[in-house]
């Protein structure tokens, strides 16, 4: 669909049917709109975004990529930019800021009028991550004096540049005292009651300082459209609203997937990373764990003369490493992502220790019986590998056994201790445990062959 | 913070201070009530919930999880039943229903009133997964010929019960028209302006059967409140709104961090779940996965008189097989999240593979020239093994090289495929990439080996 209008969109402006094409932009949602100025050949740009009226080009603008904003911006009148800038949220206008180089950042603050520029530099003092810095401070303020009927034209009077109007805040010497919902302002039938009798006092905040993804995730418990942000003296100075927290958990949940597959975590999309951004996300924890496998290869130089005896052991070896990762990395993905949701806490790990114990002797047990049918059945009988007697197999499911055991206690442990000392748990996932559980399994194969096989 | 709350209503329970109790709970939100609630011994959970106004009890109840749900669905009377099921917004109960044995089932339905009763069914009859399936039916609805004043009006009489009233739907014989915010109707000053004058007619809506993570990333796209769902004839049958969706994103994100472990999803929360559970949800894979280790054993099986000469080379194949699993996942995690997202499509295939070879030679070069240096330094010199020759290092980093850039251009290309054939692209994450590539670099490994060490 996306393909088809952009097309419509592209012949209109070579045909220079201006007319046509704004009547076409301004039925479009900006996100939409942005998409199409993605796929568009870039010194055109300029030419599409002129033809926006004022709100929608704000609008749209923040919907675009860094690339696209920079690329705009540097085109712009100065006139142009005020006029896009006086449209912005603050909490927006603080993320384009925070995208651009230097220069770029100069000229917007000073096209920006006093009081915009005011606040952004406000906002950009916060910490990276913190509730301060992806708060906007455009909020409807209240005072618990006033009639509901005063509250509902304050509103209407000063809605139009807050970011939502759905949620009020009442203010007294900037303390926060409470809050109160447009919805009940409107359902409240006597508009002369006062904001204080139906305000709910018992309201959550978060501090300036307060971790963004906590934030996202304390307005996502409770279902808030926003949530208020106070400095260390409980005065209000901002809010939050779902939309960013939406996203901030989507940005948050991908960093645990790349931390979790071994990636440093990158703020550029896939297809906006080229071959060398992407190389030097992934080489760190390849070479980490290219190192590290010099223990593998130290224990297995350590037993090459009994494996040159029982070379058939050596076959092995693949099955019960990657039998162990998996079982390993089962259990620590699982317990991130329990963490990650606040749904476990340090507290917790006597009780994830012994239920992971317990699953592990389920999964061990059963995998050691299809694994002993199977080398008994498949390597002995069906591949006729008479190198492997009842005794190899019995030696490949004991350790196949202990290996689950310790990967999938380890697997448990490591990212719940990781986050008692600070540390992101997503960093103990899989290449981490992989490399660990190797280590030990082979440590018990050869141990046990060294009891079973070989002194016998 | 929750465990003194608790703590101090549970001594106010043992101490029957009942008003002390209802008087702190009163306070609270509904979502802490529901943890604490969680926390407190079972018998006295139907005392503790008779404490609670009608509508806090009904919002506390639908925080609540299934298990609690039932055990205080089993001790209401048919009265208290009837009270919370009337404070119930549609979507919530429906959650409910599909929670419940089918003997909780019938005697919710049965004191559910005709009206709800109706809803729910409604609800019930559409798939599972789908916007129908978690879509609300309280929604308000305008007529295009309404002044704003009249607007206003009708949302103050109906809106109380309306999950939203903030973003309201215009319709005529039950087509949807367009959609106006509370936000627009109270900033237009003009009270006789008419609805369809200041109404956007650009509307988003989805189908009733389109898949609810589409709707949520819809949703999440343009950031609105709700979403309209209408049925094959374009008639509004309800609305989704952003809070079901922050959760349907939540869920799905979980799911698709669990298969990428080779985790079977699940519904219930980890500590929810107990070792049968966790064992049902791991072995499939661990089994599957174990079985196909039957073909590394093979490759290796097949070399093994080559190895038997050889045995150093058995040194190095867990550090091949970790790295090659390793760079598989990286790409393969890196694409199925950004499927996932929406930001890659089949299309872009051949940018993409393009990418992951040129990554694989930035990472396979450096991961080589280092690994190089690292064997003949660490292993050969400091470890004292002289069996490793320069040859065995060269066989060992050409197989890394060919193992790296195989495994990155299988990990991109087969989630791309698994979507565009309908199927999850998660399931191609790591676990799977991992055994194809442990086959594929073993072949690769003795390949190479065949032709530099055996032949000269």
């Amino acid at each position: 669909m996306e393909w088809n209008v952009e097309d419509a969109l592209k012949s209109l402006l070579e045909q220079k049917k201006y007319q046509a094409l704004k009547d076409i932009l301004v039925t479009m949602n900006p996100a939409d709109i942005a998409t199409v100025f993605e796929e568009i050949n870039d010194e055109k740009i300029p030419r599409f975004f002129r033809l926006l009226p004022k709100e929608l080009a704000a609008e749209t603008f923040v919907e675009m990529e860094p690339e696209m904003q920079e690329l705009l911006i540097r085109g712009f009148s100065d006139e142009e930019l005020q006029d896009v800038i006086e449209e912005l949220y603050v909490d927006d206008a603080v993320d384009i800021v925070e995208e651009m180089p230097a220069n770029v950042v100069k000229r917007i603050l000073a096209q920006a009028q006093p009081d915009m520029r005011k606040k952004i530099n406000e906002i950009l003092r916060y910490p990276d991550n913190s509730a301060g810095s992806i708060m906007t401070t455009e909020y409807v303020s209240l005072r618990p004096d006033m009639t509901i009927r005063d509250a509902i034209n304050r509103i209407r009077r000063t809605g139009v540049d807050k970011e939502t109007i759905y949620t009020c805040y009442i203010t007294e010497g900037r303390k926060l005292l409470g809050f109160v919902t447009v919805k009940d302002l409107l359902l409240t039938s006597d508009d002369d009651k006062l904001v204080e009798e139906i305000m709910d006092t018992n309201v959550i905040s978060v501090n300036t300082h307060t971790d963004q993804e906590e934030v996202a995730q304390t307005l996502s418990k409770y279902n808030f459209l926003a949530l208020p942000v106070v400095d260390t003296e409980n005065r209000m100075v901002g809010i939050v609203t779902f939309d960013d927290a939406m996203d901030v958990l989507e940005e948050e949940t991908t960093e645990d997937i790349e931390i979790m597959a071994g990636i440093t975590p990158s703020d550029k999309t896939y297809l906006r990373s080229n071959a060398f951004d992407l190389f030097k996300h992934r080489i760190p924890w390849l070479m980490l764990l290219m190192v590290s496998a010099t223990f593998t290869g130290m224990i297995i130089t350590g037993f090459e003369s009994a494996l040159a005896a029982q070379v058939v052991l050596t076959a092995f070896i693949p099955m019960l490493m990657d039998t162990g990762g998996n079982s390993g990395s089962q259990s620590s993905v699982t317990v991130i992502r329990a963490l990650s949701l606040g749904e476990l806490e340090f507290p917790d790990l006597p009780r994830v220790v012994l239920k992971e114990i317990e699953t592990a002797v389920l999964c061990g047990v059963s995998l050691s019986a299809i694994c002993f049918i199977k080398i008994m059945v498949v390597d002995r009988m069906l591949l006729g590998n008479t190198d492997i007697t009842p005794l190899t197999a019995l030696v490949v499911c004991l350790t196949m056994a202990v290996t689950v055991l310790i990967a999938k206690v380890i697997g448990c442990i490591l990212p719940m201790i990781a986050k008692k000392l600070g540390f992101d748990p997503a960093v103990m996932a899989s290449p981490f445990i992989t490399t660990t559980v190797d280590a030990l399994s082979l440590l018990v194969y050869f141990g046990i062959a060294s009891a079973l096989l070989f002194h016998t």
